[in-house]
């Protein structure tokens, strides 16, 4: 964006949208507009600066990190440039909704805001000072707010649509906000932050973090082999053991040792025996297929998890009277709680460690050979899993995130006292949701998806230009001028955006300059092809230009562009 | 507006705009946005949040007030939060303009800034956080800039008109940033906090401050009486002695006495007997016809009178031997320079004091009586004074500022370096212009103007709607629900901005309501009148309703809104 002449930085993570990269976040805004306006949101502006006396009635004045650029005014008045608008909006609505029957509203605005990042990058994705559509939803209850969020969540995909971009809407973990129910709306790339797995069949799409990981055995077989000890010299990992035993690593299954310390432990277990000695730590054994990997936000969630933390080598040795790279489930000189993920649940005639350095036990199974365990979703998923709403198998991408829909609930209606009254006149708070779009980081997402060694490629609904007239020899040739200025009022006529290049610069400048600015259409026009009344014709993607006929041309364009726009 | 619904206040001086009042604001932006592209400016966007590094540039991090917010990121650097641009756009013209080729290139901006007001008052007109156009212009040389000047003059000349305000472009005082072309844009209103000096006959306008005042009389007339020394007890204002004399006030002087005091005086002219005593001040005497009134903008603007302030009545005593009242230019004791304004200068048989307590001259004339004085234009401008353009005569009327463009010459780009190449390949700093909107201002001025005891009285541009629907009785009749969605999409169809008030209010309140939001056409939907086919129609200026027949309503109303677009 920096070498197109998109954006101008002014400071670390601040940045002036130059002419060409604010006609995108003009058209970008334009359709965000028209999506909420559809949905039934209304527009307002709230401030920048707002004054601390919100935040401290939130209490995220104390609870919010050095990201808020808190500042004092003229009269040593707390204020903060607002990173976001929950505060201010809950204000609003505590002044002017009354009666459950104002509701459901819901209100939005585009507006600049200000996070103080520790470290601002990737250009306008991560800025200090960023372009955000936020809105906030109002009803009387949970019923309500899952409507809201309904509607938010279906203008969310329409306004991805419209822009041209490959998306998807994630379910996300709610992270510390505390509601019950968010998606994030990614902009799939290979250079995004965030890994999503999705199901290419259907609409599914979640976090990796998040996506549930089904059992990839259906049902137990029947034990084959004899619980036997094999000598595993050296073979620590279960990529070795597999090697050393000729066998595959579906085969495997690894130890993974947790301590449980239980001044942090809340949850009482009969299956504890352990704990209850104050300050000895329970011992628990997660197990997990060879070629899988933990996911800690799962295993976070396991009752009694609270606190856990990988045990110490000492605190492996006295529970499985062994060192790491050989311990198993069968066999430790003190009891331990065994979590078996899944898969490893459903499988048989596996092998684990022998709790003796050196040694392997083959031909495992469970009921025979140790007791059933306790199941539970312990890994991360894979491509190839199926999905969990059964539509096939999962894709693994990455993602950038430029939209969020969150079902707040009553957190800030309670702190500030919004409430209304409900048909028998008691006084309920209301029940919130809000959305997020970050206009200015959909331009930086937009190019993380499209673009090539040239430069830029804009979906033709964010270019900054949908056409650029290239003539050669613009400022020597009557017959060129002409022409040009022929096709840009027909081009502007039929409602194309449309730029002519009347730069006089040699062909090769001109057309490197509009590669790297993305304009998804050009139409050169020189005294040769004009010869042969001719233009001619190439779409960014395109490896070769085309010759299309001078009459022809501006419809040819304008039919290339409205496909474009057909969604 | 509070009580409209438009705005909502969220600290001193900073308002969130509801949906009513940015439908306002959105309206404004588009034909400020269209003007501005018309008359070639591009826009950006430049960050609110600005480093300070670019202040100190300039030196306005330390000469700017208390109304600039300065403030401390996480890792303690200086930025503010910019109330004005120059230092950041002339960081992006010193980076991007090289060559004389480029120019001339003016850049624009609609962007919320803030200013931090010691009291904020006048709701939007003079909040701390408000909406802005600015833009700056970059030329080669002072021609080109007045050629740039000119275009946003008359780009502003073109919004206000778009905007239906009455409004003049006041010549102003360049104040003390340092140009040397600058004109306010000024919508008339009765509780505007400017007087304006203005010819209804022609273009002619200025601040009262700045209007030029001519001389009242063409040509002096020959002495006619007799220098006369008259008793004139208890007469010190120039009222009581032309009541006393029987003679109209215009045939008296009144002398103002000022000291110029030697340590500030700069002046060094020979007319000045005092003054190189060192601390002895010099006297000056300025003499204004009894009607009219001083100029402190003008006098201020005389060679020398650079520290000036009112004699003390020691000083007046030492120098005239009378105390004031009775001061005149005749026999002082001390010589003093004598100042006539331009219409004392032509008067003849004129009254002044005689430098004696209870006694005026009757009878004074120049150059027989006394020494021919300094001319200077001296008062201020008065109601039926002649048009300094010779259109006419001058009428005075307040008004609210809500533009400003202004010839800033080279103070920030010499000051950042902003440089460019000339045709023979020297550096030269780029020439200034700066051109302001205040948009969030224009609301309130607009209202200033346009308003009656009901509420607000919009003009058709600017109006959160064009027109609303007020159906009577909406739940109860399908009759009238029928009519009103009808006409509705009707009046959508032919581009209309319609409301329809389906509420279900009761009429007062719904009248009430659209009265003081002050939507300026009102079309009422009843059984009654549906009965005889009949909408009842009603300007929001209009005293009584008309009656008008359901198939014509629309066009009428659409055609009331295209006269009021004319333009």
């Amino acid at each position: 964006m920096l070498r197109a002449g998109m954006i101008r930085r002014v400071a670390g993570g601040i940045y002036t949208y130059m002419p060409l990269g604010l006609r995108a976040v003009r058209k970008i805004e334009a359709i965000v507009r028209e999506e909420m306006n559809r949905a039934g949101a209304l527009e307002l502006l709230m401030p920048a600066v707002q004054p601390a006396e919100l935040w401290q009635e939130s209490q995220r004045w104390t609870q919010y990190g050095p990201e808020l650029l808190r500042l004092k005014d003229r009269h040593q008045r707390d204020f903060v440039i607002g990173p976001t608008h929950e505060e201010v909006v809950t204000d609003i609505a505590r002044k002017e909704i009354k009666s459950y029957r104002q509701m459901p509203v819901t209100f939005y605005q585009i507006q600049t805001k200000f996070r103080d990042e520790i470290r601002p990058r990737f250009g306008v994705m991560r800025g200090r000072e960023f372009i955000m559509k936020d809105a906030y939803s109002f009803d009387p209850d949970k019923a309500g707010l899952e409507r809201s969020y309904q509607q938010m969540y279906e203008a969310y995909g329409r306004i991805f649509k419209r822009l041209g971009l490959v998306f998807r809407a994630v379910a996300a973990d709610n992270g510390s906000i505390g509601g019950s129910g968010s998606h994030e709306f990614h902009v799939i790339a290979d250079t995004g932050e965030d890994a999503i797995a999705y199901c290419p069949a259907s609409d599914y799409a979640a976090n990796v973090e998040a996506a549930d990981a089904l059992p990839l055995i259906e049902q137990r077989s029947e034990p084959q082999a004899a619980l036997t000890k094999v000598a595993t010299p050296d073979a620590e990992k279960c990529e070795k053991v597999a090697a050393l035993l000729g066998v595959s690593l579906e085969h495997t299954v690894k130890s993974i040792v947790l301590a449980i310390d239980a001044n942090v432990e809340v949850d009482a277990s009969p299956l504890t025996p352990h704990g209850s000695g104050g300050s000895t730590p329970q011992i628990w054994l997660l197990l997990l297929r060879g070629d899988h990997t933990l996911n800690e936000v799962k295993l976070g969630k396991l009752p009694g998890a609270t606190g856990y933390r990988l045990a110490s080598e000492a605190e492996i040795i006295e529970c499985f009277g062994a060192r790491p790279g050989y311990l198993g489930p069968i066999g430790t000189p003190k009891p331990v709680k065994v979590f078996a993920d899944r898969t490893v649940a459903k499988m048989s005639d596996f092998i684990v460690g022998a709790n003796e350095a050196g040694f392997h036990l083959t031909g495992v199974n469970w009921g025979r050979d140790l007791p059933e365990p306790v199941v539970a979703d312990l890994r991360n998923v894979v491509a190839g899993d199926p999905s969990p709403d059964g539509q096939g198998a999962l894709a693994i991408c990455r993602g950038i995130e430029v939209g969020h829909v969150f079902q707040l609930g009553t957190r800030y209606s309670q702190a500030l006292g919004a409430t209304y009254l409900d048909e028998s006149g008691k006084a309920q708070p209301m029940v919130m949701g809000c959305y997020g779009i970050g206009i200015s980081r959909i331009l930086g997402a937009a190019i993380e998806q499209n673009f090539d060694a040239r430069g830029i490629i804009w979906p033709e609904a964010m270019a900054p230009f949908e056409v650029v007239i290239c003539p050669i020899g613009y400022e020597r040739s009557e017959m060129v001028r002409m022409a040009a200025q022929g096709v840009y009022a027909k081009l502007l006529e039929l409602g194309i955006d449309v730029i002519l290049d009347d730069r006089g610069e040699r062909p090769g400048v001109m057309f490197a300059d509009w590669e790297l600015i993305g304009v998804p259409h050009r139409l050169v026009i020189s005294e040769r092809g004009l010869k042969e009344s001719q233009f001619e014709y190439q779409g960014r993607r395109d490896a070769q230009p085309t010759l299309v006929a001078v009459t022809a041309a501006p419809e040819l364009i304008s039919a290339k562009i409205r496909a474009a726009f057909e969604y």
